[in-house]
């Protein structure tokens, strides 16, 4: 959430100057992106987003990126494309940085949805999915399932500092969601952080689905079990909201038909999701000084659902 | 440079309904500002900017600082108003904070100006000093230099931090400034922070003075000074650059007068625009952790200056 790049108004008129797309006005730095730096750029013809990929963010990653925003903008989807310049070319180079102009998309994140807003995103993910059937880039998820048991290794006895015996819980449930980890279910590409902050809306309509960097290669109905943990409970996972939870379903199989066995992996799908934000929110945590200025997310929110879903089936 | 305060598109959308101004069609928090949180709104009739005053920033200060706002646009200056609501009411209560909807102004801020660009920056000030002539309110300034001993010793011993030596030498430094300096020049409603950040530019054209929350009653060519102190130096201070000094001055005077008087107290008035911006910056690094996400600037950068303001005239 900040501006990690200075980019001068030199050097992004000049930026610009490689493009069709008129001629600089304004540029704002947007507080968007944990992993890069985002300016708001008005020119005489447009908006866009101006994005600077930070080191940490590979870059080696952009082109399956941009190739999923590409293929899913063709069949119709509302997603933010980076646009090429005069010779084709979208990822660029600014301030020693990758950088992409990309399409802007009006629309605002809601932060309660209402269950017409859920049943629409849940229909937005369906159509992606629907429409990624032909896709044939992959990418592994860089913090798929095989990934959590290391995640909680590394993190360490560490974790016993946000919650006294958080660490064997946490082991615990693990290796019970890693028994039960459907191996046959279809794999696709997958937004897999499809919190409501990514959908933007203008009353119940869907007008973008953004922030694809965390896009890989996993199970594609753990994508809206993913969908399922952030949207149907308050922030802190105290209370989960089954019209919100229904409606993300049903709006998602308006579009998308779940098989008997994806509907019935989903409360394990659920439980893995919990346990992946979980373990980095963990990660974050004991690798964060209490006074440094980005606010902590609290894992405990993850664990209080991963909890929920572990008493009762909230798919039922 | 970051969002304190987050509002909801719900929050956001209510808000707005008390004005006639469109209806929400997208927010971005900007990483603008430093004491408080802005977003740039946009509605169905046009852009905005959203300011959240946090809790640091006296509101008490409000009325002044829209009032010089007010009087300026009415004169025709490009600055950016805040917006009354169906009522008349400009200063609101969004999210727990005083809040206002204020006017978006194109143009971006140059990090290298040209003498062209000095030179209009320069009458662009001047037109305000003449246009604020008739400006009733006052308001004191937070940061005379009659404060500035305080503040160095409230700093303390913690400035050898910065540089072995520095508290002496800012302390000699600051006696001689304030024994020379002017009493009796004329008095009138600043701006006092006039950096190139705060001016917004569309090639060698001013389209907008930003950031009047520094704004004061104080020295008229105190406001020159602190403005030829930040456009005519390299960022570091180490480098003064007279053509960018000399195109300021001649586009000030190109508008508004010096009078021999002012024109004499400009080499200390710089030298006390130093010191200002040397102890703040010196009070800001010895307040925050090295280790802090937040950029420290510089104090050396301000001491560096003020060093070459000792040394020559500039304004020669």
């Amino acid at each position: 959430m900040a501006v990690y790049t200075h980019v001068s108004a030199e050097a992004l008129g000049d930026f610009l100057a490689r493009f069709d797309r008129g001629e600089l006005l304004s540029a704002k730095g947007i507080a968007e992106g944990v992993q890069n730096s985002n300016y708001l750029v008005e020119t005489t013809a447009d908006r866009f987003i101006l994005t600077l990929y930070e080191e940490w963010t590979s870059t080696d990653d952009l082109p399956f990126f941009l190739a999923m925003l590409d293929h899913l903008a063709a069949a119709g989807n509302p997603v933010p494309r980076a646009l090429p310049d005069r010779h084709g070319v979208a990822i660029q180079q600014l301030a020693g940085r990758a950088a992409c102009l990309i399409e802007f998309l009006t629309g605002v994140s809601v932060s309660h949805p209402t269950p017409r807003q859920a049943h629409a995103a849940g229909a937005a993910m369906g159509r992606i999915h629907t429409d990624l059937a032909d896709f044939a880039q992959a990418r592994p998820n860089p913090l798929g399932a095989d990934t959590w048991r290391p995640l909680l290794e590394r993190c360490g006895r560490g974790v016993e500092t946000i919650e006294p015996g958080l660490y064997d819980r946490v082991d615990t449930a693990l290796g019970a969601v890693l028994a039960d980890w459907p191996r046959d279910l279809p794999v696709a590409a997958i937004h897999s952080d499809l919190f409501p902050d990514n959908v933007l809306m203008l009353g119940d309509r869907v007008t973008g689905i953004i922030d694809f960097y965390f896009a890989c290669t996993d199970i594609r109905a753990y994508d809206l079990a993913v969908m399922h943990t952030a949207w149907s409970f308050d922030a802190e996972g105290r209370r989960f909201d089954p019209a919100i939870g229904r409606a993300l379903i049903d709006g998602y199989t308006s579009v998308a038909p779940l098989s008997v066995a994806e509907r019935a992996a989903l409360p394990t799908l659920a439980q893995g999701a919990c346990l992946r934000f979980l373990l980095t929110r963990a990660w974050d945590w004991v690798n964060t000084p209490a006074d440094a200025l980005v606010t902590r997310k609290d894992p405990l929110a993850y664990w209080r659902r991963l909890d929920a879903y572990r008493k009762d089936d909230l798919f039922a």
